[in-house]
């Protein structure tokens, strides 16, 4: 059993988190250490106190940022309000947001080794494991994977910042 | 009037970026000076006498791969004998070709500096002006927009080698 101590900590560990993963979808690479400490009103040494390395703490937010996404996607595909058309665009959103956290620019920006790289690879692959069938729904398996060549790579543009939004979802929904 | 020295040094400056445009769309990543000299039979010491720096020589190779897509997709768009389809997912490949050395894996590869960036990105988009009114035909400008931000994003990864082509190809062929 916890105790209280224990409970105290484990609570704090999971509100860093928390406000870590909701700065990270915020400012994207903007995102530091500095911002998430003032969000809290506590010190950076207090988070060092709770996440003793750089490391530690980037996969505790990949898991808690991943771990989101999944409970995400199971909702929808589990969902008996939204039609089929509704799901797939959802769901299409969730699969741009597995690759906001996935990218060269934020592993290189925050200096992440590669144990953080393949952890978000593996993440997303799971994903993308739940959500083809339903994306995939009217494409055979050789397609299916050329579908996720081009949301990958559009999905990735998109987060360079170089175009806007709704309309290239719009257009790749007609791809599904 | 070029004499006769000019016009042998203007014939081999020719031939050495043809052979290196060739070489360069083979073997991309790979392509080295000792490849280009080798292929020619002549010494890199040739090479440096007529294209006296690596700048000098990677402008002219870009100038001579872009204004080799230039008259392909020209060609395709006068054509009279390809249905609209035909042209579309031919100039859909011409696209491909001139996002095949506007990335940085080639700028970095080969150390170009910005003035080569510039100039690759500034041909690409003198592609695109040409060719996408073809392709967003059935688009309006904001989805031809967007058009642009798949192809270079789904591109780019087909290029990275992440995945085989044609399927990306005929799945694109949906958007247009």
């Amino acid at each position: 059993m916890e105790t209280k101590n224990e409970k105290k900590v484990s609570i704090m560990k999971e509100q860093i988190i928390k406000t870590a993963v909701e700065c990270m979808k915020k400012e994207g690479l903007k995102f530091s250490l500095d911002m998430l400490a003032e969000k809290m009103k506590i010190s950076k040494k207090t988070i060092y106190k709770y996440f003793p390395c750089k490391e530690i703490l980037a996969r505790e937010i990949y898991q808690a940022y991943y771990d989101g996404l999944d409970k995400r996607s199971a909702e929808l595909l589990a969902s008996q309000h939204l039609s089929e058309e509704e799901k797939s665009k959802e769901l299409l959103s969730v699969y741009f947001e597995s690759v906001r956290m996935n990218r060269d620019d934020i592993f290189n920006k925050f200096n992440l080794n590669d144990l953080i790289r393949g952890y978000a690879s593996q993440r997303q692959n799971g994903i993308w494991a739940a959500i083809s069938p339903q994306l995939g729904k009217s494409l055979n398996a050789k397609e299916t994977a050329s579908l996720r060549v081009i949301l990958d790579g559009a999905f990735e543009k998109m987060l360079q910042g170089k175009s806007g939004g709704e309309e290239v979802f719009s257009l790749l929904g007609r791809l599904i």
